[in-house]
């Protein structure tokens, strides 16, 4: 079996769980090499401690999961099929034992799905799977960082083009739709959240939306914005003031950014998680901006933009090598705006490496 | 109670329901007016016959759902309160008889949701409600037509600028990319879906990916595109030739304008789905191209931009004033490329008006 696989394998056997279906894409796509999201269709995986696996897909895609790679049994069913039914037949033939318990990922697995899945194995108990793989997929091996690698690039390059777009009256959503444009035509097909362009005051909300607000001279300029690229996500923010930057303006920027290099400065195996966060907090803390720093350190990032591990200062996980996620502090006023300096972090052997290169020195843009 | 929420009561009472969770973001959305996708966090509306509902959101979003018009109890819960807890203990103070069943939508709701919810009501059965805000949302009313109207024109909107992007040597990627810049200037901050620019044989696949063909004289064009705006989605079809058609292309082309014509023609109160795509399909085989429309006709389209009708020939409800939905009737050949004709279509008392309204006689363009 593929090196994932036999992974999950080895967990079921060693959790007693007889099966487990896997239904999630972010899952289906890490185990199978094959992306696709058939919405209302059926896609899994049922995988066993000590036979190979089985896929289920609708017809017209059982060809792009053995081109992506897939050697082993395939459910391919048309729209008049009863996919469950001949996964149940399937796993009759294959398995020896009656299924007594099957793993399933609670969070994402319908209650519909769960009660088909259920008729073909009636005795059975269900337990939580999603564990195993998020700890699986927490540590990125090195395709994985090549591709995530070539997704920050491609993040770099749209802050560059958000500077390079930047004139006085200028509106937010015409610099939100030039980013997008250059890196469409870069071969992007799809970002990894709704890009954030935000002038002025607008910057003061950590969660604020693009809009018809005009760039003005002493503006703070925030870009958040992230692509997906081969399946793998990338999140990159940085912080720019327009023409003319004030003392206190400064003084933010250079709090935020003495607060993430200090967080990066611990990243290394070993470290424990929650400290990235704490190291960051008192930082912007004992500079009096304690209260406008509400959110997280950070995340974990991969095949979605957020995943684990939870970057948390209550995390008491330890950081290892081949961890990627992002350290992204930020101070908000909602009345002169906000800076965050966000970037993608993957842990080495002996510390660690920014994936996101754009500089992050304060740049007052002309 | 506000009509759509009245009518949801009633629909309880009559099928003897003790309370309904509804957690999809799209009934969520239809029955408080607020827009809003919180993620891993919990939403959801709490609904009764006979008493008010309740709704569920995190904290920071209640004020939102206030501004949206909710007049109801709301739980606001921060991260480290148990939503679930406080819900069973707020239906407990309202319902004074014990929930025996509840509604959920089952194709929505996670197996891991489930559990907590009937935590709280350990003796409820369940019964799937998704066919209630199915049938609701069916027929649109004014104000929902109006937005779409507006989400139809900015679709027909970005077929003309992919029109006016064309040159030969352009790659699909690039004239995408041109299509959601000019978009987004217009302030469209989402895409119903994937975009679709397919130049020559590319468009013979119903599922084409865009990428790096370039334009060449003697090609089909076919764009497929929609925006969301204000919670409503658009949808359109439009396929040209680029500089010189050939006899066969010309053939191809007025078959399926001549059956998506056909579709539309009977679109009225009281026509049986079923015959929408059946006629089509007619013309399409008697010209014998019968074998190269693998699809259905259209798809319903409201807040999510596939919903109810099914537009199968195989569905034998009737047409009803308020319903919105896609013709789309298409030929597909890999060797010389594809044609599709879609639009928008509203039944009215009378008849049927089409919502995106670009012009479809075949256009040689130059």
């Amino acid at each position: 079996m593929e090196h994932r696989l036999e992974e999950v394998a080895k967990q079921l056997k060693s959790e007693g769980l007889d099966a487990a279906f896997i239904n999630a894409k972010e899952n289906f796509f890490y185990l199978s090499g094959f992306h696709t999201d058939p919405h209302e269709r059926l896609i899994g995986l049922m995988v066993f401690p000590e036979e190979d696996p089985i896929a289920v897909v609708p017809g017209m895609e059982s060809g792009q999961l053995r081109d992506a790679g897939w050697k082993y049994e395939v459910i391919s069913y048309a729209d008049h099929e009863d996919p469950w039914a001949m996964l149940g037949e399937s796993v009759k033939e294959k398995a020896s034992d009656e299924i007594k318990i099957v793993g399933i990922e609670k969070d994402v697995l319908s209650y519909g799905r769960s009660e088909l899945l259920l008729q073909q194995f009636p005795e059975a108990k269900v337990r939580d799977i999603a564990g195993i793989l998020n700890n699986m997929r927490v540590i990125k091996d090195a395709s994985e960082v090549e591709i995530i690698r070539r997704a920050a690039a491609l993040a770099d390059y749209g802050v560059k083009v958000g500077t390079e777009s930047l004139q006085i009256g200028i509106t937010e959503m015409e610099v939100l739709a030039k980013i997008e444009y250059e890196l469409k035509k870069k071969g992007v097909r799809e970002m990894s959240f709704s890009t954030m362009v935000l002038f002025g005051e607008k910057s003061g909300h950590p969660h604020g939306a693009p809009g018809d607000r005009r760039l003005e001279k002493g503006d703070f300029v925030l870009f958040d914005l992230g692509v997906v690229l081969e399946g793998y996500a990338s999140d990159i923010t940085r912080t720019f003031i327009y023409q003319s930057a004030s003392d206190q303006q400064r003084e933010i920027y250079d709090t935020v950014l003495k607060a993430q290099k200090a967080s990066l400065e611990i990243s290394k195996p070993g470290t424990r998680i929650g400290d990235l966060d704490q190291t960051a907090r008192d930082i912007i803390e004992a500079a009096g901006y304690g209260d406008k720093f509400p959110h997280r350190i950070g995340h974990g990032m991969g095949i979605n933009v957020h995943e684990f591990p939870s970057m948390s200062h209550l995390n008491d996980g330890q950081l290892k090598e081949g961890m990627v996620y992002t350290i992204e502090p930020g101070i908000y006023d909602p009345a002169i705006g906000g800076v965050r300096i966000e970037d993608d972090v993957l842990v080495t052997d002996e510390g660690y490496e920014t994936l996101t290169k754009f500089p992050k020195e304060l740049q007052v843009i002309e």
